[in-house]
């Protein structure tokens, strides 16, 4: 589907929810229906009338860009620095609106302020959050296509980091060489801050890489993905550090066992939180239980946490073209982190692995 | 000043204020006070009590490594997809609270439902960007150490990428290049997404790296800096790719006068505003007036824009131990874009420059 067909898909749910105009800034959403590639730096609006007009919002330096690139037609630049920057869009409520769909975990106070100024006290905002996610969770053909190429790109990028990996390189350095190889092999940047933990500090766990130099018998945990076409992929791999003892490898074996355990639960008409369970009862069989303290995976698109999230207490079941990864992880104080992070796209039948690096302990 | 001053600093801007409690949701609020880095992708929350008394709320994931390495005693985890992680702070809202600081242009309309829900329906929620953005402007001497600790490393990363340019080396690979750099020279990571734009595409502008090839006769602009102890830096060069004709030396020379103007501009107890009027002339006498789209510099911190805003109608006057840059740029149609960015620290006497790269157009 198209851009314009998303937006169609947005009208209708507008219809159903009786809203008379949908306000979306968060970045994530608002990609989904532009398209449009913006400095991480920068911000945009996407406004959408009841009949399923788009007008498009963004900073003045941004303008021209957008009005070439942007598949949306009326695109109007809103001056930075300025008290509310919504009066651009005054025409749009002169109708008087009742109902006007926000995400009320995006939008800001200021921003609420903004808009009640133009459409009056009375006007009810309504959390599109739900209507939006629910529209994003299976994905079409070309975006399973990007998500995919995304994953690929990680993977190459992981092969090459895995060359690298030795005592003495610095946690940082390996990051930034993600990077780097992101770009050169074709992604828009990374998905999410990349992070290498190693060695016993990443049991806390530490989420960012720091200076400290890979050691002789650590482990070490390289998470990270790339951005294609606005679509993000995630993967995560644990290296030995040269020869790693038995209670190392005993953690990734396990880590590892778990991930297969969860994978295989994997189907259309599954419960997320099955998924979940399936990880976690490898875990706890291991005594190792309290040592994997985060969720089981995740869905993946053009935000690299959406949903499904695959977790406890999760009913929703899984469909053919959702997209989510499989990372359970084992962080013991005094020895490490091990995890092994893959993303599958559900099918028919059950799933298909987009993420192709080596998952070995090598 | 350590981390504990600023807090007291901002207790005592409470008690000007008679705020009962303050909340701080914006992640460089929040490390200003804490100096706890976090990855970019993972959010936490400071609570500062009227007395001063600070309690910070971290991810689960985050709270052991938090409890290490933060200052502030009384961390606490939130449970990640909850609703309202606000609860864990019930114990602060049991005296009953009239005046509650938070940042409008950062709370979201969940978060404030979720304080309300604690604190009741009549509390009022007073807006304190304001009052940190005044105790953020003027930096200590431990910060313009961080700072120029930055600067120093975009400086030398600038000048390993001007060995790269070349016919043929392509936008994206230039950037993913300066986020290895940044790291391999000790910087936590990249202070804002870089971007490389070259050839007339430039001109529109474009904020973002593509996988254009840099092409002969071609300007290059490439803007980027650094994170250190969490302070930002940012610089911006133009780069001849090869040998380029007079059209473009011409909108390169008078972009570097505009910013010789401006920083011959600078000194205490001048207005921000006189400062880009200063840089704006030079550019207009040439009549390129309406190439110049954007401000001529900005505040730089813990934060890569923030007070002061170098730009017309601000009347802030310039302080010693302001940081700002300065980057007045020409974006011409058919031609390309120029523009040189450097950052400095207001002294007692005028400025002092903090980034060093060669200026030159090579």
């Amino acid at each position: 589907m198209d851009h314009a067909g998303k937006l169609r898909e947005l009208a209708e749910g507008m219809r159903e929810a009786d809203l008379d105009l949908v306000l979306l800034f968060d970045r994530d959403n608002v990609r989904y229906f532009t398209g449009f590639r913006l400095n991480r730096a920068a911000s945009s609006i996407l406004a959408v009338e009841r009949d399923g007009k788009p007008t498009y919002i963004v900073a003045q330096l941004d303008f021209e860009r957008a009005k070439r690139e942007c598949w949306i037609e009326e695109v109007i630049p809103f001056p930075e620095d300025t008290p509310n920057y919504l009066t651009v869009l005054a025409p749009l409520f002169q109708r008087g609106l009742g109902r006007i769909g926000v995400e009320k975990r995006c939008l800001t106070l200021q921003q609420a302020e903004y808009v009640r100024e133009l459409a009056g006290d009375r006007v009810e905002l309504v959390d599109v959050e739900g209507l939006v996610a629910e529209l994003r969770v299976v994905k079409g053909e070309q975006e399973i296509s990007s998500i995919q190429r995304a994953a690929e790109i990680a993977s190459r990028v992981m092969e090459e980091i895995l060359k690298e990996v030795r005592p003495g390189v610095r946690e940082a350095e390996l990051v930034g060489l993600v990077e780097y190889l992101l770009r050169r092999e074709g992604a828009e940047g990374a998905s999410f801050e990349p992070f290498l933990m190693s060695g016993e500090e990443a049991a806390w766990p530490r989420r960012v890489a720091s200076g400290k130099p890979l050691r002789e018998g650590e482990l070490a945990l390289l998470d990270m993905g790339a951005v294609y076409e606005g679509y993000c992929s995630d993967i995560t791999r644990t290296f030995a550090v040269g020869e790693v003892d038995r209670e190392r490898k005993r953690i990734f074996t396990v880590a590892c066992k778990a991930q297969e355990a969860a994978l295989a639960a994997i189907k259309p008409g599954i419960k997320a939180s099955e998924v979940d369970r399936a990880a976690r009862e490898v875990i706890e069989a291991e005594g190792l239980g309290k040592y994997f303290p985060h969720l089981t995976g995740h869905g993946v698109g053009v935000s690299i946490h959406e949903a499904p999230i695959l977790d406890r207490g999760v009913d929703m079941e899984l469909r053919p073209g959702m997209v989510v990864t499989v990372e359970p992880g084992i962080y013991l104080p005094g020895v490490g982190a091990a995890r092994v992070e893959d993303m599958v796209v559900v099918t028919h039948t059950g799933y298909e692995v987009l993420t192709t690096a080596p998952r070995e302990l090598v």
